[in-house]
């Protein structure tokens, strides 16, 4: 395992090293074929369950740092393993060796008058740089997401979990090993000098894309500095509209569990638009759902006027992401009033309309310019998992290249494959 | 018709504006009818042939000032409009009207086990920046595919052919008032200062990406500068590979095509690799044929031991695009060896192999990392229109979003629509 005293020369001179082996290891992984890149996989599914005690010692050691630091519970809660957290990162890795590969896969086949066979098939991106907080697991998660899409992978995990990002990436080495793979093909950049992430960024002959995981403080530096394309999500502002046709018992439920299931997650909805016509029928018992749940709630003066516990909301409001147990509730004038709102205080991530009415379901799926869109279900839906893509790396909201959840096959490209029989051109 | 002295204001204001207005007005293309847009890109059509004395008019200017700069006669029959050309212009518009409208197309649906059924579906990109060169059709290519595929454009032609493509979009705009589209939905900039590229590629919240059309130097400053995603290809550096087991007619056919149908476009072959075993039996043929055509050859030491007519070729001959008709030609070890030679030289654009072999052809598409691999086939065919495209925006060889040539199809992004019937995440 390699240490931080360890490092010879600068960092600008690491980093190309690093950039070498990744770009080296790429061009093999490409060719890799599906069976030797699940060895690999289960081999380092295998080492973690190994190595359990080395990890656990390893992130005893982030915690005594982080404890001694007085971080915050949330913060070391995301940090702690144990033997269940350990059995579920062996177990994650296992899951992605068990989903379709994507590489190779032909995505439609057409034949012209000229007789060519023209075939678009995915190949891998390349070489992808992850840049994450203090979750250690996102050392396995991103490191085997990308190997089982072709693509060799350089991390940069938080300082706060340094050991334990360690101790796990040691194990997907192993795993690599055991299948003949260079260990180029998952590296862990082997210092927490900051200045390490601003070499990443400008790395774009070396690095296809970044992928930022964390707070959007990180979000922010990384797409304001970074020469190679970002895929990300910097804000998940998260709408449930409940329009004049919703049933009010699925208004309740999407609602609270749009709202309360998780409430730190990206999906989490921050905003409630209500239709004009069902404030009074279908918003109080919604609002007492809430309260009772321990949910802050924030409302314009027609729902406040409706209920004492409503606290006055801001323009801010709107713009505001929580990530807490607070809601923004605003009366509006339809489906349109809820798509205009989400239209300049969206984020394009998820949003949601509830409502029994077809058309309006409709013009909502159609105009509402997010990610993801959704008709009676909850934003919590967001994720890669629940999409069927069985893991992913981060949802994304830009419009190039993959947009919403982030799984095996959005990092995959693609290459036009033509058959022919001697055709040249007229 | 705007002119350059009417301008008001600074440059970072005018473009501001611009920006604005696209947005605008991409906002409401993104909810467009096909039929609507279809209305404004066949009324444009009419009112370029209706126009076609103003546009020669303007063209017949631009061409004045072009030879009193003494500027060359390529670039000079790029520049030159006909009759005929302009009637070329207004057919273009039409074919694009004709085909399919690529958004709201739902291109995968699946039901999860929960009920909810995903549908991922069509959505224009945005606003698309297209920064090009002397070619004054590409104002009404790029304008009508941005508008085919629901996007906003802001164009900036070249300098030499500003007048004319002030006609021509004066054109594409009543095409768009016709329809009651916003004339925000495709601008040109209305100024030919250089300072107006620059904040261009700075407007990364306005623009959601830059295409840029014309040489090598264009591109490589776009791509330089630029802080909105890039869509280009900066090199063609396509190959031929005539391997063991080629049929000697097809190579000969294919590489003939490949190199000297136009040797000037980016899908002409610059180099070509041959398979030590065939060099005797296959190359002689194909040197004479090519030498016949007024082709410059330049071959290693073993090609040039065959033929007298054949120069050395000197390492930098093996990275370069000539865009002209010169070949160069390198005799390789079987398929890994032009493999090796194209990972090591290649552009990511566009190569061929040669062959009967079909162990070898499949080798070769899979392990060439190309935008295009094509088996007996001639690189020239490297164009949206060959491919069922209809028309295209440009070729580009990055692996994010698009690859290969870029159609109206490559000109959009998705979004997920998901219908539920009140499920919420457990």
């Amino acid at each position: 395992m390699s240490d931080v005293a360890e490092i010879q020369g600068d960092i600008q001179s690491v980093m190309a090293e690093i950039g070498r082996k990744a770009r080296e290891a790429a061009a093999i992984l490409a060719k890799t074929a599906p069976d030797v890149k699940n060895r690999a996989l289960f081999a380092a599914a295998a080492a973690i369950r190994r190595n359990q005690a080395e990890i656990l010692a390893a992130n005893a050691r982030d915690m005594e740092a982080a404890q001694a630091q007085g971080l915050t519970g949330a913060i070391l809660d995301r940090l702690l393993l144990n033997p269940d957290r350990v059995e579920g990162i062996a177990r994650g890795i296992e899951a992605v060796a068990d989903l379709d590969d994507p590489v190779g896969k032909v995505t439609e086949t057409w034949t012209r008058p000229n007789g060519l066979e023209i075939s678009r098939v995915r190949v891998p991106l390349g070489v992808i740089g992850i840049i994450y907080e203090s979750r250690p697991n996102v050392t396995a998660d991103a490191g085997v997401l990308c190997l089982k899409s072709g693509n060799a992978a350089i991390l940069r995990g938080g300082t706060e979990s340094q050991h334990s990002s360690r101790a796990i990436h040691a194990c997907l080495v192993e795993g690599l090993e055991a299948a003949g793979l260079p260990a180029g093909a998952i590296q862990l950049i082997p210092t927490q000098d900051r200045a390490a992430v601003g070499v990443l960024l400008s790395m774009s002959d070396s690095v296809d894309i970044i992928v930022p995981r964390g707070g959007k403080g990180l979000i922010e530096r990384v797409q304001k500095e970074s020469k190679v394309p970002v895929m990300a999500h910097l804000d998940g502002i998260c709408h449930v509209y409940i329009d004049g046709a919703a049933d009010p018992e699925k208004a309740l439920n999407v609602t609270l569990n749009a709202k309360m299931r998780r409430t730190g997650i990206c999906g989490a909805t921050e905003t409630l638009l209500v239709d004009r016509k069902v404030v009074n029928s279908h918003l109080p018992a919604i609002l007492d759902a809430l309260a009772a749940k321990g949910c802050e709630l924030r409302g314009d003066e027609t729902v406040q006027a409706l209920d004492s516990r409503v606290l006055p909301a801001t323009e801010e409001d709107w713009r505001t992401e929580y990530l807490d147990a607070i809601l923004s509730i605003r009366v509006v004038n339809g489906v349109d009033g809820a798509i205009d709102h989400i239209a300049r205080y969206g984020s394009h991530h998820t949003d949601s309309i509830i409502t029994e009415d077809r058309e309006a379901a409709e013009k909502f799926l159609r105009e509402v310019d997010s990610a993801i869109v959704l008709v009676n279900a909850s934003t919590q839906f967001a994720d890669g998992g629940e999409f069927g893509f069985g893991a992913e790396i981060g949802i994304s909201t830009g419009k190039l290249h993959a947009r919403g959840p982030v799984g095996v096959e959005q990092l995959t490209s693609y290459k036009y494959q033509v058959r022919g029989n001697g055709q040249v051109r007229p």
